[in-house]
């Protein structure tokens, strides 16, 4: 019979995986608590309605497609079957997908419930998403998102927030990062003061390539757009815009003074570099003109998380979207919202080996089975340790000592003890720190006093 | 435009609903880990392979299937195409389904990672599960699962401890229960002693209903399958068992004398009862010789917990499989488990409401905006404040006093802060109790010791 697999792009999560991602998502959940965001979680499968053109139409290809139960054909003529149209027929077949991230069914959510919502509503999200992506090496068809999102007001107190929040939670996992920051409406500042205002993401594309392919090569590219020489010229400065964030306030400024909506992006980076300021964060925060994600729907702040030790590429990133719900019928509400990579900050954790011994630790404390008298002696023992919040295993079966303390081992178990006719006649535990192979004789109270008061 | 909806059979889970909810899944957890339990998290999709067969044939109806992404009819000549047979069609265009339960995926994972386990393995795994079942109330398209097993040890110390994970699990809930137990070894030797062992199928199914439909009505059933009088007037002692469980064993260890498997069953139970005896359970626990489920797969002990204050189905379920992964090709692993049944507990504790209000708190702390300058002085403030652990928001926009304390009550904040003119004069704090209406003007440094040490 052949070994079972699992599909290709998913993966298992082994008990030691698991507690490191279990630190991961607790750490992102407690920082969000701390700033009122509140839990919400939508199912795995959407209506094909609900994501279907949300995500361009590469998106729509990579949606996983449920086929109806029951008769998958009774919508569909003989015809049309014998077209062998995998979209077409899909179109008809599949009335759901599973949910491929987490903006879209928020947007869904907030419009379906806003009678029951309080605005301004600070939501998180912590569920898998999946993408019929070709998989390759950290790119999975099964990943998890960790998305948080203010929706319902305008203040930017709540970009402020959020840098809070990504300083806060990278400084719990002692991760050093760069939080990069930049404002949609400066870029389309930009480009009107150049006067190719249509040209704007062909613009940030080549900016964006800044740091991969030099200057010589971002403008060879966007003469390849069909940029003047005159609108290259003026867009050097903006490229080339050096020294920290007050400084290249300052000159934006400048430059873009004839542009409304240019110098009310400006507005927004100083309202929020001025709150900043007023108390310390772990993480740089700097302003970076070439961080262009997010362009078909960030309207405002840009977001971008980087680890400064480890190269990987963003590990966090977010920004504001004026009309988060308009396309399912609600206008007028504004969002916004970061989302961390697990998958990616796992990596880092494990290349950086961050991880605090305490949230690897599953049992603290295992007994060994010398056979059932001692199982009998032991079981109440064993129910008032446990009450005492320890966790405790007793090996289930008299195996030989080897075994039992291999099992210890591989669990990392830090603690063993033995109880045998001695131990039980003087009503004591023979206590072994696996780690130093030291060992003490207590009893029931000074174990758990052991434990509990480390 | 139509508003937006979610699939029929699945839901959206508020912030209310995700509190219960984590605060279910936590305490389940927190008990697992107690007794050494370590999580693991398989892929919600499998491939059809390994879901196909393993539920029966109502079963296999019930699995969401997953078109192949791509050319979905690459596999399928024409001719096949026009036949239209759902079935036949899915065979082909169909590699992956959402997990019908964690049971099957979880007998995936030891049999594919067999070589990195440590046995015994002691798993829990609190994911959800889809079936494409009828929507009605109370039944789901999509529904968590609280699976904890432990594999590759046949001691029934494992049954012990599963039966004090049960228990603790519902009276930490505060949901008095009954747990009834019963033994599959038994209902074979039953069957073997009156001489229809072929039958044991319909006699569990019948003797399962002798509360629903009554002694006369089970006879009857068991006369229409074609139990002979000789056999139905031997079971007589069996069906109407009572007295209390070591009452209950006495009578069963003479009427099944004759049947080494029944006395097997006998012994294990008795072992089981005579661990148990050695502490105090809060919950009830009773040998219910009608307890008869999961007869396709248990092979020893069979558990279902019932709630004594609310008329719903079983709450919890379980039992001992022998042959857990011999599907996959590795035979000789047994296995024991349960399974914990989120939504019903859901249920149980919203009707009894037994949530702990520290359960349901998001928000501890708003701070009212009253403008620009006090939000300025407030910042630095709020950062000391959420150092301490304080799950404090700011209010994002100087709204009106009456929206902003609109929003504090439907959010369930309990504490208010006002920092206006007069409290930033003075570096005090307005801090007012929602419930009692009461304010006091305190000092930062009081303020989180008021939280802190509360």
């Amino acid at each position: 019979m052949q070994k079972p697999s699992i599909p290709k792009g998913t993966r298992d999560f082994s008990p030691l995986e698991m507690a490191k991602r279990n630190y991961i998502f607790n750490t992102i959940r407690e920082v969000y608590h701390l700033y009122g965001y509140q839990q919400i979680e939508t199912p795995a499968m959407e209506n094909l309605s609900t994501l279907m053109g949300k995500y361009g139409e590469e998106g729509d290809k990579l949606l996983f497609k449920i086929l109806n139960s029951g008769d998958c054909f009774s919508a569909l003529s003989n015809e049309e079957i014998a077209e062998r149209n995998p979209v077409k027929f899909a179109a008809k077949a599949c009335e759901k997908g599973l949910r491929y991230d987490l903006t879209v069914p928020f947007a869904r959510y907030v419009v379906q419930h806003r009678n029951e919502i309080t605005f301004p509503f600070k939501r998180y999200q912590i569920q898998p998403v999946w993408r019929a992506d070709r998989p390759q090496k950290g790119r999975y068809r099964e990943f998890y998102q960790c998305d948080g999102d203010v929706v319902g007001s305008d203040s930017l107190l709540n970009e402020v927030e959020l840098i809070q929040i990504m300083n806060e939670v990278f400084h719990k996992f002692d991760i050093r990062v760069c939080i990069k920051m930049n404002n949609r409406k400066i870029l389309t500042g930009i480009a009107e003061i150049i006067g190719e205002a249509e040209k704007i993401v062909d613009i940030t594309v080549a900016i964006d390539k800044l740091d991969k392919i030099g200057l010589e090569n971002v403008n060879t590219e966007l003469r390849n757009k069909g940029l003047a020489e005159e609108a290259i010229a003026k867009l050097q400065p903006i490229i080339l815009l050096s020294g920290d964030n007050r400084e290249k306030i300052a000159v934006l400024k400048e430059v873009l003074a004839a542009s409304e909506t240019g110098m009310k992006g400006v507005e927004e980076l100083e309202f929020i570099f001025d709150r900043i300021d007023l108390f310390t964060l772990q993480s740089t925060l700097e302003l970076d003109l070439t961080l262009a994600r997010g362009l078909n729907y960030y309207t405002g702040a840009i977001f971008e998380v980087k680890s400064l030790d480890v190269q990987i590429g963003s590990i966090t990133g977010g920004g504001r979207y004026d009309n988060l719900t308009g396309v399912f019928g609600l206008s007028g509400v504004s969002g916004v919202g970061i989302s961390f990579g697990a998958d990616r900050i796992f990596d880092v954790l494990n290349q950086l080996e961050l991880y605090p011994t305490d949230s690897l630790l599953t049992t603290q404390l295992m007994f060994v089975n010398f056979g059932e008298a001692e199982e009998i002696h032991l079981l109440p023992i064993l129910n008032q340790i446990r009450q005492a919040g320890i966790r405790t295993e007793l090996y289930p079966e008299a195996n030989k000592m080897k075994k039992q303390m291999g099992y210890a081992d591989t669990k990392n178990i830090p603690y063993v003890a033995l109880v045998g006719e001695n131990e039980m006649k003087e009503n004591k535990i023979n206590l072994k720190n696996m780690l130093t192979g030291e060992q003490q004789l207590v009893s029931v109270t000074e174990l758990i006093d052991l434990f509990t008061q480390a």
